[in-house]
């Protein structure tokens, strides 16, 4: 069994007619790892298919990262390319769509001087920030995919030769992301109608903070002053409606930045810029992680936080249930885009402007007032289980069962 | 036999510190075609060795490049992405270094409507504009190498198996860059001091024009004022002296974009952006080609002329012994970098700024006035052989012999 070409093809079409939801005559920027040229190649022929202008997609080569690692002079690991982010910029501002590739070794820099890794780390999201503010903005439409990319693939299914990791992989991928039967389209419909509901409840209930408890966590979890609920498609300012993520489970808003207090525990490793994350355990005072700790990765969390203050506060709240279809499939994906959606989460570092109403137009100092996180970041990390309980709290201080055990109360 | 891996390597190694001659610090901005990928890994570790700050490849993917031609509206093949080239040109501003890949499969393009071809190409060449001028200008250290790809291969040796074309191939480019030996660099320098000692007596000759008789051929070429003859390594307005083309065989000027009389025939079919051009004959009035005819893609060639008016005037003319070790190899390359070094040739469009004394100073319009061709378009051909003549004409009419039976007189 090796990847099966037809779910590829599917998967490809989806991303660019429900995913990106691409516009006729709309550019389209790609930013892929290089194994998944062949899910490039199919996502170019279903863009242009679907009217694209321009299709442009950026290659990040495994090879030619370790050759920087291996290779290159110490102050190399403080430069990044600004002027390609800005080149990108100004593609969304001329009204490009964006497409992210996702599936890369998640173990590539496991060997790599984590100091260097932070501080290249750091230097691209500096440089990066004119191309991620049009996407954390909303301002474009866009959608993330997964390739089943061999070095993955093997790290998911240790066990079995190459190809067959890949094609067990690929099937997965086709699972999560809901592509089985006559109409993939459908399926994303009914989803983002399963989605909205909770979404609309989650708004209606207005909570001021969610509380966490289970083995080693006891979290207050302000949320944002006019925070929004958000899962599942929803339009971008430009008008297109995207589903931003393929798979998507979450419901997802705006956390205080400024009031979360307690402790969470990670209930699943972080796979974070080529290396593992396991256990991580954190103390929050005010909204600040003032303690932490993780028995494998500790080195790399440390360097993770110290990036700047917002990477050390959390700027997304997401909540899955634990029976969602790839919490179930029981496997690790070491890909935040698979295990943030088999689990509750939060994310370290910047906050999505949408999620707090009106936030689009605020300035970052403004957003700031409202809790909203402003950070070079935004990593994932999950810490539910089928042994967390989530009560809301409004503001008058009724109490509401959100989850019990993991599951919608 | 496929290809030698330490062969290619070292065409890296020499790529980097004799072609562009990086320097510690810069950056180094790449393009190439995705078959290439392996040379660009290599070309990455020596420019990290050499002290590269940021490594920055783009890719062209064959299949994604037909998924446009067979599934792109209309429209699609007069956009370009403006922002990518602005983007370089900010890099080469910053002092990023170019080099180009080249052994694309020339043949690529030969089924699809050469009017989309010309259009797609026109509008890449008025967006690339900005990227190009500071080669062009010679306003950065750049270079140029070729990777065997199986596709161009295929072409070259059609009666081989793939990989064994691309070990033959990989061995050709090899000799034909000077790679052998214990040290390529020394290699380099001699042949640099020989191309040298052409280059100082044809600027002390200082002829106003060139006459070329041959079977079809009987051409009276006007210099440019004011026009240098170069080859091989010289400095880059940014002081870094650098090997622009390997291989390179060639002694070359500008020639005068208005007064060029009479006809050429071409001595080696034209691969042209994935068509194959064969047996271009022309006729030039006042430097103006006004008639032009092909026994096979000759829309392609008509549709190339129209490009702009410089397009059908010449921006390069050079000489090339026909005993050049390329020549003696008796392969047609379908490829410019390696045809052009084969032979005597002349280049349709733009000319090179730094051809003509203070060139680099002056504006497009100034450099018009003393013949220098302004266009989109570069587009070296092929008009040498061992029957062909050159005379030199002083202006004071005095005839000098330059080359007789393709060889130096
Ligand atoms: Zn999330
Ligand atoms: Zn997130
Ligand atoms: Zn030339
Ligand atoms: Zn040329």
């Amino acid at each position: 069994m090796t990847i099966d070409p037809q779910k590829l093809d599917r998967l490809a079409e989806v991303a660019v007619r429900t995913g990106v939801n691409l516009q006729p005559g709309q550019d389209l920027v790609i930013t892929a790892p290089m194994a998944a040229l062949e899910l490039v190649q199919r996502i170019a022929v279903h863009a242009y298919k679907a009217g694209a202008g321009i299709v442009t997609p950026f290659f990040n080569d495994d090879a030619i990262t370790l050759a920087r690692y291996e290779n290159a002079s110490d102050e190399s690991f403080d430069k990044a390319p600004a002027w390609l982010f800005e080149g990108m910029a100004q593609a969304y501002k001329n009204g490009a769509a964006r497409m992210a590739i996702t599936g890369d070794d998640p173990m590539l820099l496991a060997d790599q001087d984590p100091e260097k890794v932070a501080r290249l780390s750091k230097a691209t999201s500096i440089a990066a920030k004119p191309a991620m503010e049009p996407i954390v903005g909303f301002e474009v439409n866009w959608n993330i995919v997964a390739y089943p990319g061999a070095a993955w693939a093997s790290r998911v299914f240790p066990e079995l030769p190459v190809e067959e990791a890949q094609g067990k992989l690929m099937d997965a991928i086709y699972d999560a992301s809901r592509l089985d039967g006559d109409d993939p389209v459908a399926n994303w419909a009914d989803h983002t109608a399963n989605l909205k509901k909770r979404v609309d409840w989650l708004n209606e209930m207005n909570f001021a903070a969610l509380h966490y408890t289970g083995p080693g966590t006891d979290l207050n979890l302000g949320l944002a002053e006019g925070h929004i609920w958000k899962g599942g498609a929803s339009p971008a300012l430009n008008g297109v409606t995207c589903q931003p993520n393929i798979p998507t489970e979450e419901v997802f808003t705006c956390p205080h930045a400024y009031k979360v207090e307690g402790t969470v525990s990670a209930t699943k490793p972080l796979a974070h810029q080529g290396s593992l994350i396991e256990n991580i355990k954190v103390r929050f005072e005010a909204g600040k992680i003032v303690e932490a700790s993780a028995t494998k990765g500790e080195d790399v969390l440390q360097a993770l936080l110290k990036t700047d203050d917002g990477a050390s506060r959390i700027g997304e709240v997401a909540l899955v249930p634990h029976s969602s279809p790839i919490s179930q499939s029981g496997t690790l994906f070491y890909n935040t885009l698979f295990d943030e959606n088999a689990s509750c989460h939060i994310a370290l570092g910047q906050c999505y402007a949408d999620t707090i109403k009106g936030g689009s137009e605020l300035k970052p100092e403004e957003l700031q007032q409202l809790g909203g996180n402003q950070s070079l970041i935004h990593v994932d990390w999950m810490m539910g289980s089928d042994a967390v309980d989530i009560d809301g709290i409004k503001k008058d201080g009724t109490i509401v069962p959100v989850m019990r055990a993991g599951e919608w109360a």
